[in-house]
C-alpha cells in the first residue's frame, strides 16, 4: 500500500479518494414562515460539502472561486434530511471543478427525492493566499470519466462568464 | 398618491418600489481557517437579498427556483462589511428574475470591491404551497430596461438546464 | 422488492437500513481559547447522529432516555472534520439502543482518529407524546449480532441507574 | 480573609468556592418538531456547566475527558428553564470530577423538576495542551464529603471503561 | 407554607420570589476584531435576564416596554463569565420596573468586575397580546424599598421620554 | 477630489460621509413563544448600526461606552423586517455620539412602522485598546445641525450617569 500511495501523490490522487458525504437536518431556522427551507441554506450546504471534497484532494486551504447555474427542483421541508455528496470532476492546475447532488430524504418515510445539482470551482491557497497547483485527479469509472469530459466544456462557459462579470456595470 | 397606487397596482409596480438594500458584517463564524469568508455564506446573503427583493415586489411567500453562474471576484476577509443591493428585473407569469450585486467594504479604509453579481429566480406561492401570479414589473431608467431585455435571454437558458437536471443521472 | 418491504414491516428493520453517517466541520465557535472542541459539542453530535438511525428505524418521533459512559480519547481541533456512524443494535419494545462511533479526520493529512464511541437509547412517540412500539431490529452480520448480545447486558445496568437518578439526591 | 486565602492556595480550595450555576432557556432552536429539546442541547449545557466549575477550581483551561451514564428523567420543553447546578467533587492529581444537577422550571407556574445528573470528568492543561497538576478540592459538608468518597468508586469503573473504549472495534 | 403561598397570590409577591441569575460566556462569535464583547451582546443578555424576573414574578408572557440608559463600565473579554442578576423593582399595574446588575467574572482569578447596570419596563400580556395587570411586588429588605421608592421616580421621566419618542421626527 | 479629500481629513468629515443603513429579518429564533420579537434582540442590532456608522466615521475599531433610554413602541413580529438607520451626531475628542432610528416594514403590505429610537456613545480605540482622538464630524443640513446641538445636552445628563453608576451599590 505505501508504494501505491507515493505513487498517488506523484502521478495524482483516484477520485474515489476524496467522495464526500454531508449531511444536515433541516431546522426551523433554516425555513421561511411557511416552512419551506431558504434556498440560500441550501447553497451553503452545497459549498461546505463541495470544499469538503476539496480540502480531502488537495490536502490545503481552497477558496471557493464559481458555482455553475443551479435549479432547486423540490422544495425542502422543516424535519427532511438535505444529503450532499461530493466529488472532484477534475483539475486544472490550480483550480478543480467540483460536483455536488443534493437529496432530500423523509426520515418518516424514507423517501429521497433529488433536490439540486451543482458544479462549483476552487482554487488551492497556501497560508499567504497565493494560489498553488493542485494534484490531477485520475477518474476511474465510465461516470468519472464522462465528468472529467464535460468538465472541461463547462469551463470554457466559466472563464467566459468570469470576463463578464469583471467587466459588469450591473 | 392614491391613484397612483391603484395604478400600479393593476399594471405592476415599478423596480425602484422594490429595490433593496442588505448588509452584514463578515464574522469569524462565517470565515475558514485563513480568514476567508466561505463562498457559501455569500451565497447565503444573495439568497436573502434577492428574497427580499422579490417580496417587496410579489407582496407574498417567495421560494427560491434557480440561481444563475456566480463568480466570487474577490475574497471577502473577516470584520469586512458585505453589502447587497437587490432588484426585480423582470417578471414571467408566476417567476420573476432578480438581480444582486454584492459589494465588499473595508469600514477602515472606505474601499469597496464589487465581489459577486448573481441572477436568481423565485416563484410566488400562496400558503397551502400553489404558485400565484405575480404583478408585471414596470422598468423606468435606461439601465432597468436593458436588464428586463436582458432576463429574457437568461431564462431560455435556465429552463434548458433545469430540464437538464430534472433527468440528471449525476 | 413490494415483498420484500412488507415482509421487513412484519418482522422488523435491518440493522443496514438505517445504518447513518453524519459529519460536521469543527468550526472556531465550537471551541475553547485553545482551540479544543468542547465535549459538549461532541455529545450535541453523537445524540443528533444517533437519533438520525433512530428515527430511520422507527419511522416516527424519538426522544433521547439515556446516554451511557462516554470517554473522549482524542482532543477534536478546529478545522478537523468529526464522522459519526451510528446503527440501531437492539429494540426494547418501545425503547432502543443506539451505537455511535465518532471519529476525527484531519483533512490536510488524511490522518483519521477514534475519538470516542457511545450507547445511547431513544423511546419513540406519537404527536402526544405518549410512547409507543418500535419494529424490532434484525442483526445479519457477525458485528451486528455480537452488538444485540450486549445491548442486552448494558441496558441491566442503565435500568439500574435510571432507578438511582429517580430517588437522587445529589 | 487573606491568610484563609493563601492556606486554601496551598492545600487546596474548598468545594464551594467553584460552586457554580448555569442557566438557559429552552428556544425552539434548540427543539425537535414535538418541542421537546434534543438530548444532545442537555449534554451540550451540562458540558459547560462542568467546565465553568472545573474553571473556576482549577484557575486555567479545562478539557473534557468523560462523562458517565446520564437518564433524562423529564422532557425539556420549549420555553422552560434550563437550571445546572455543578460543584467539584474530588480531584485526581491531574483530573478532577465534577457534578452536575438539571433541573427545568416551568416559569410560569414556577414548578421545577429534577431532568438529570451528570458526573463528568476534566484535565487541566497549560497553553501547549499538557496535562497539569490541579489544586486539591477540599469537603465541608456532609453531602461533599458523601460525594468525595462515592468519586473514588466512580472512578474504577470510568478507567476501566475508558481502557475498554481504547481498545474498541466498535 | 401553603396559607403563605396563598396570601402572597391575593397581596403579590416578595422580591425574593422572582430574584433571577442569569451566566453566559464570552465565545469569539460575541466579539469584535479585539477581543471585545459588543455592546448590543452585553443588551441582548441584560434583556434576557430580566424577562427572566419578570416572567418568574408575572407568570405570564411579557414584552420589553424600555429600557433606561446604560454605561459600560468595564469592557468584556473573550473567554470571561458574564453574570447577570435581576429582580423586580415595582410594579405599576400593567407594567414593572426590572433592575439588572452586570458583573465580569476572569475565570482564571477570579476577579469580578461590574460592568454595568440596567433598569428596563416590560408590560404583561395575554395570548392575544393584550395587557394584563401584574401582581404588585412586596420589598422587604432595606435595598428592595429604596429601589421601589426610587422606580416612581425613573417611572417620571420614562414617560416622558416615551412621549418625546412617539412624537420624534429623528 | 483629492484636495477635498485631505481636507475633510483635516477638518473632518461630514455627517453624510458615513451614514449607514442595516436591515434584518426578524427570524423565529429571535421571538418569544408569542412570536414577538425579544428587545435584546432590537438592541443588538441596534448597537451593530451605529458600531457601522462609528467605524465609518472614526476609521478604526470602536467600544460602546453607554446607551441612552430607549423606548419600543411598536412590537416586532416574526417575518417582518427590521430596518436600522444611523449617523454620527457629534464628536466630542475620543468619544461620538450615534443616533439610530428602528423601523419595522410589513414585507407583505408595504407598511412601515417606526419602532424605537436610541442614542449610543462610542469610543475609538487602537490595538492595544487605548482611546484615540476621532476626526470632528461636520453637519450640513438643518437636522444634522440640530442633533448636532441637542447631542451636547445628551453628553451633561451621560455623564451624571456614568459618574452614579460607577458609585453604584445596586
Amino acid at each position: 500500500m505505501s508504494s501505491g500511495h507515493s505513487n498517488s501523490e506523484s502521478a495524482g490522487r483516484f477520485v474515489r479518494e476524496s467522495i464526500s458525504e454531508y449531511s444536515e437536518f433541516a431546522l426551523p431556522t433554516d425555513a421561511n414562515m411557511l416552512g419551506n427551507v431558504l434556498g440560500g441554506k441550501v447553497m451553503h450546504l452545497v459549498d461546505l460539502a463541495a470544499a469538503l471534497a476539496a480540502v480531502r484532494h488537495a490536502r490545503c486551504s481552497v477558496v471557493t472561486a464559481s458555482v455553475d447555474q443551479m435549479s432547486f427542483l423540490h422544495p425542502v421541508h422543516i424535519g427532511q434530511l438535505i444529503v450532499l455528496r461530493s466529488s472532484v470532476n477534475r483539475v486544472f492546475r490550480t483550480s478543480m471543478e467540483i460536483g455536488v447532488r443534493v437529496e432530500v430524504e423523509n426520515l418518516f418515510t424514507g423517501h429521497i427525492q433529488h433536490a439540486s445539482s451543482a458544479y462549483l470551482t476552487f482554487v488551492a491557497i497556501d497560508k499567504s493566499g497565493k494560489r498553488i497547483p493542485i494534484p490531477p485527479v485520475i477518474p476511474e469509472t465510465e461516470d468519472e470519466k464522462r465528468r472529467f469530459l464535460e468538465a472541461e466544456q463547462r469551463r470554457a462557459y466559466r472563464l467566459a462568464m468570469r470576463e463578464k462579470a469583471l467587466q459588469k456595470i450591473d
